[in-house]
């Protein structure tokens, strides 16, 4: 399989299971299956969506390629269907879901490096399109975002994006740099889960100031 | 009156019934004046904002017609001006509100389709138009989007946006399937108020997985 | 200094403190020092981002102008670095905040006006480049956003973009608008905090209907 073929394949399985997320979200607060269907698109496409906002990429990219919606919408049902007599192993999502942060922060770092933005910028957006569907699906549903708090997530996307582009600014080529940008984000990802990593906390603070 | 001239009155009395809702939302939680005429304001354009931005169309609506923040603001005066001395009749305010979602729906579908979009993403952002104002107005107000619950919605607006998709593409002329959508999302909409129609829950869980 | 090295000046020390409110923000919830980042980045450039989405502008802002995203990030580290040991003077933070607002509502009216909107919007995209960051912060960290409730914040913008407006239309030069508008809304602000004005709540209902 090509390189782009590979990234196709990622892309589409990280929808995939950014999209189940968002679904098992919606069964856990009971909501109906349109509620499903909508959190799990809001998780699916949420962070690119933003990018490609800000960037100015119009339409952006969901509108232009249907198959991402549709691939959303076919997982909240398959999670809808499936989801009444099995409970999802939760260590196959947590890998499930690693994989589709360091595709998703990946792609996000090279479509706002072809819209020629500085380096901290596209890195920046890169980040966003591998956490931003989280992030507001936890807003919708009404939860401080889990990224907010004590684990390395957004951390593990930023070091990836950060090495693609040290990597591209020293000559290495752009496939060779995804490929490496990619293991880093999974394997700080995974890493983190299991020796449970955590950024230190916003400074301690006395009791009564806390609410 | 012209088709046209029927839609542009329907959608400002959608534009004027979502503000009125924005309204009574602030007042239910005590916020001020100016609390009010955001969520007016929110309500009302806030899924038309989103169409928009996802379609690249520059800039958005009520940018260029100024006439709709005029009327949802017009709204939010009126509701606080009147709302001190009088309770507005709940059954109006739905029937209204079936209105404007039916309408907002069928103009969500239209002006996906002049952008060239496919049919799937056509019905999707027509929905979106319909919905998504009350949808962010929720998640402004802090609670979970009362449209992501137990109550026949967004589905009726689908339902109306797949009708009208179906009916142009064998042939029927856009101002008849225009009519057959908004009374169709209309029909659902009310039928599902007056019998309780729900869609079913996610799927159950034990008591001790719920929060 | 000339006025546009001034309201650079200025621009830059709104961007500075209003990060700074978002990472308190964060402080006070216990999220980590991502978080702060986010939150910081987010009170910071959230509102001019939406101004810069809905007027069409392309890429918004901050992706060409990388300066605000360094030193809003900058701001957050600050925090963080500082508030182990530090309580941030009350009084400071609000005058501080109150020059943010001034100057951000005042140089989006005139961003929205160079894109030939209607005064209406013009006063309306000043506002929200004002306090939509505030607003968005508030959204994501799951609270009622401040300015929704009982201050005048958002009010003193739109004196001040109204001021502005009414100057240019009888023929002040802008450079002296720019200066009375900024005047006004960090005036009234200021003397909204010092006197507790407050805008009339929406109006009084019974405790029953209360929630």
């Amino acid at each position: 399989m090509t390189l782009d073929g590979m990234i196709f394949v990622l892309d589409i399985a990280g929808i995939f299971v950014f999209a189940i997320s968002g679904a098992l979200a919606a069964r856990q607060r009971q909501l109906d299956i349109f509620g499903g269907i909508v959190l799990a698109l809001v998780t699916a496409v949420g962070g690119g969506t933003f990018r490609d906002l800000v960037l100015g990429v119009k339409p952006v990219f969901w509108v232009s390629e249907p198959v991402y919606v549709a691939v959303a919408g076919s997982a909240a049902l398959f999670t809808f269907a499936v989801a009444r007599r099995y409970v999802f192993p939760r260590r196959t999502l947590l890998v499930a879901d690693a994989i589709g942060l360091a595709v998703f922060t990946l792609m996000g770092v090279q479509k706002a490096l072809a819209y020629q933005v500085s380096p901290l910028i596209a890195i920046m957006l890169g980040v966003v399109t591998g956490v931003g569907g989280g992030l507001i699906r936890d807003v919708i549903v009404n939860e401080v975002p889990l990224i907010l708090r004590r684990e390395i997530y957004a951390t593990a996307a930023f070091a990836g994006g950060l090495l693609f582009i040290l990597l591209i600014a020293i000559g290495v080529m752009p496939r060779i740099a995804t490929i490496c940008g990619v293991l880093l984000v999974f394997t700080l990802r995974l890493a983190a889960i299991r020796w449970r990593w955590a950024l230190p906390l916003h400074p301690a603070e006395g009791p009564e100031e806390r609410r």
